[in-house]
């Protein structure tokens, strides 16, 4: 008899962990990505700022379930579902499944305003942070060969959206940048004289957290000489400019690196399975699910992590972090095997162990449980986990490595301007012409 | 009174040693390049085959630099020379200097194939190495969907044309990842199944190197399962086969991937710089130079490494390889300041302290002089070498404690597929749909 197949779609933090969690099960697992790695997102700001390499926070999915025999792994794209006969679309080919998983995640979300896209790049990708990083570095590099000061302004004014965990990342990593790192790179421009601002619409920062932790989150991001502005939302942005507005009051900032940090929506796979089960779409695109996580009227199918809409024990949606996702794939995986006895398994119940932010250098804040911290012991505990994290990563003690000489020496030799648009009529030996 | 103003285009071997080599002198130096980093272009196919990241091998002009106060870096290309005025024309502006050195280097050439350069890329740039890494791994991935054993066998054949240090080094460290590397990643496709195949037009490989030291390279490869290929040269490509052809005999090679370390051919700029001083380029786009490295009209212009053409006292063009470049680089920076006194140099002199190729891990050639080495020593000689160049490199620490984990472990953790075209198709969260 063949064994039981489970299809897997998505190979991040939801995924993986059910793929994982499947290692026992005599079941054949089917782990099916568009891109051949996982990526470790909550690092991702430190690619875009030049501290890390992309292969030091991603790695092949198949070296990490090498080992495990019940799992291969395809690289290929879901396009469709034919719920009814349980088989998957893919680009090239079918593929029938006994159960599904689906963690396709989210992406940037523009609030309807998609034309921004372009102008301010989101970060969920190696290649949105290659993008932001090209950009960064290459504002001082035309503010250095800028004669006019008033340009050379707009050129040296960063504006970051969203003051969530990743965009006080994005906006304290920069000021350190600026204030450090590139200090003496320069010699007709200055570095440190960039303008480094992070914009919410909302009363605070770091809304999820409590309140003594966001105003102590704005306190250090002041310190490093960032300009926080809340209750700021972006109204109107294009090439050179990005329109505020706070009440009725307007504000016009002059800029030509804009970074979006501010929203996320579902991913596109979403509409198309609603739309297979004859059914719609929930808040940003997600996917309601039953308490079980599965779809309604097909409990062999699951939606988890960012892309699910599941309801915490009060009804209220659960939030689109990490450890959400992880829970969520290590319940599916344990769901299904469990019902291969004819057995079942009671609600998903996410366990909330707390939230961190790093702010930069030596400063984070942290709630867990009832506990707060913050500065260097927040920074460390948030150091750690994070190390902790990606142990699966056989090149953590790199990072590990890495991590170390940046903070001693302000360090980021991962300063590189690449563009793979640029290859053709870059393929000059250190090309200068 | 003004410092002697001395510009470098290119950021190179070449480039950077003359900048170096001017520090103490009192000029003031542009160091132009349209990259903002140096690339050390030897350790390249270790980032084509996923040894190594790009920010191990490439690290930014201005951090190089940053104290030595007569330096300025500018990221910039140059479109023109106005010789009489002793002018540059940028893409942005116009500089005038009183001595300027030329140092932009070669590209990859096809013989007058160009339309050959989208199927067969070459290996110059950071962005070619990551295209050629996106092809390998890619090829795995299609290979373990294809259900058709004929095309899994061309998908699976991997074609290097040109026999010298890069072409060695390339087929011999994927003939490693298809036995080592990559034996576990898959379940359908056997990597082990690759054949690799390097081609030389000559009589045979390294032709560089002494006869018995080809031997043995060819040897090497032979026990690592590389189809060496030597007096075949490619007549015709396309994506599906290339033709090689063997006196009158032809024969066709299913493949899908090409790559080509064939020939490098002098940057364009060479010609730019002729048309304006009304003379025209020599073999392979190079610049005729004097013995002193200079235009013969223009005292003041200098052209140093690959893009020049220098000969040696036998009347013999000089190699395109880094230690020219180095020693050129040094001499002009000695002239330049020999000349504020009214003094001079005696012609220029290459010292050629030898060659050596890396055939992978623990073999190599090497030809010191009189000395010959191979296997094991001439490996770690290799090593040696290349890790002591990179001295200025503030990451070699980390390049050799990667080197050594990856040799330990047969580890290339940056197998990843990345590719900017698909940046705003794969801003999903983990997308697999």
């Amino acid at each position: 008899m063949e064994n039981h197949r489970v299809i897997i779609v998505g190979g991040g933090f939801g995924g993986l962990n059910a793929a994982e969690s499947l290692k026992r099960g005599a079941v054949d697992v089917t782990l099916i990505d568009r891109r051949n790695f996982h990526l470790f997102q909550p690092l991702l700001y430190q690619v875009a700022t030049g501290g890390l390499s992309p292969s030091n926070i991603a790695v092949p999915l198949r070296s990490i379930v090498r080992h495990q025999k019940n799992c291969r792994v395809l690289m290929s794209e879901v396009v469709g579902f034919d719920l009814t006969n349980r088989a998957l679309k893919l680009t090239d080919g079918e593929l029938s499944y006994d159960s599904l998983i689906i963690a396709t995640g989210a992406q940037t979300g523009y609030f309807g305003h998609n034309e921004w896209a372009d102008l301010a790049p989101g970060l969920k990708s190696l290649e949105d942070a290659l993008d932001i990083r090209r950009r960064i570095l290459s504002i001082f590099e035309v503010a250095e060969r800028e004669e006019d000061p008033v340009r050379r302004s707009a050129l040296l004014t960063i504006v970051v959206v969203g003051g969530g965990p990743t965009g006080v990342e994005l906006a304290g990593t920069l000021a350190e940048i600026t204030r450090h790192t590139l200090r003496s790179d320069f010699r007709r421009c200055q570095p440190s004289d960039a303008r480094i601002l992070l914009v919410d619409a909302g009363p605070r920062i770091l809304a999820a957290f409590p309140e003594d932790l966001s105003a102590e989150a704005e306190r250090k991001l002041k310190e490093k000489h960032v300009d926080v502005r809340v209750n700021a939302g972006v109204v109107r942005l294009d090439d050179k400019t990005v329109e505020l507005r706070s009440g009725d009051k307007t504000e016009t900032i002059f800029t030509e690196t804009i970074l979006w940090a501010a929203g996320v929506e579902a991913s596109p796979l979403g509409k198309v399975l609603m739309d297979a089960a004859g059914s719609s779409v929930g808040r940003g695109g997600r996917v309601p699910v039953t308490a079980e996580l599965h779809l309604t009227e097909y409990p062999e199918v699951f939606v988890i992590g960012d892309l699910a809409l599941a309801l915490d024990q009060a009804g209220k949606p659960l939030p689109g972090v990490a450890p959400v996702a992880i829970q969520q794939g290590k319940y599916a995986a344990k769901m299904i095997m469990a019902r291969l006895t004819n057995g079942t398994l009671p609600p998903f119940k996410y366990h909330d162990y707390g939230n961190m932010a790093t702010i930069g250098r030596s400063a984070a804040v942290a709630q867990l449980g009832k506990w707060k911290f913050r500065g260097r012991i927040a920074w460390l505990m948030w150091l750690f986990i994070h190390l902790m994290q990606i142990v699966r990563f056989e090149n953590r003690v790199l990072v590990l490595i890495q991590w170390a000489w940046n903070y001693i020496t302000f360090n980021r030799s991962a300063r590189l301007i690449t563009d793979v648009d640029r290859r053709r009529a870059d393929s000059n030996h250190q090309p200068a012409n």
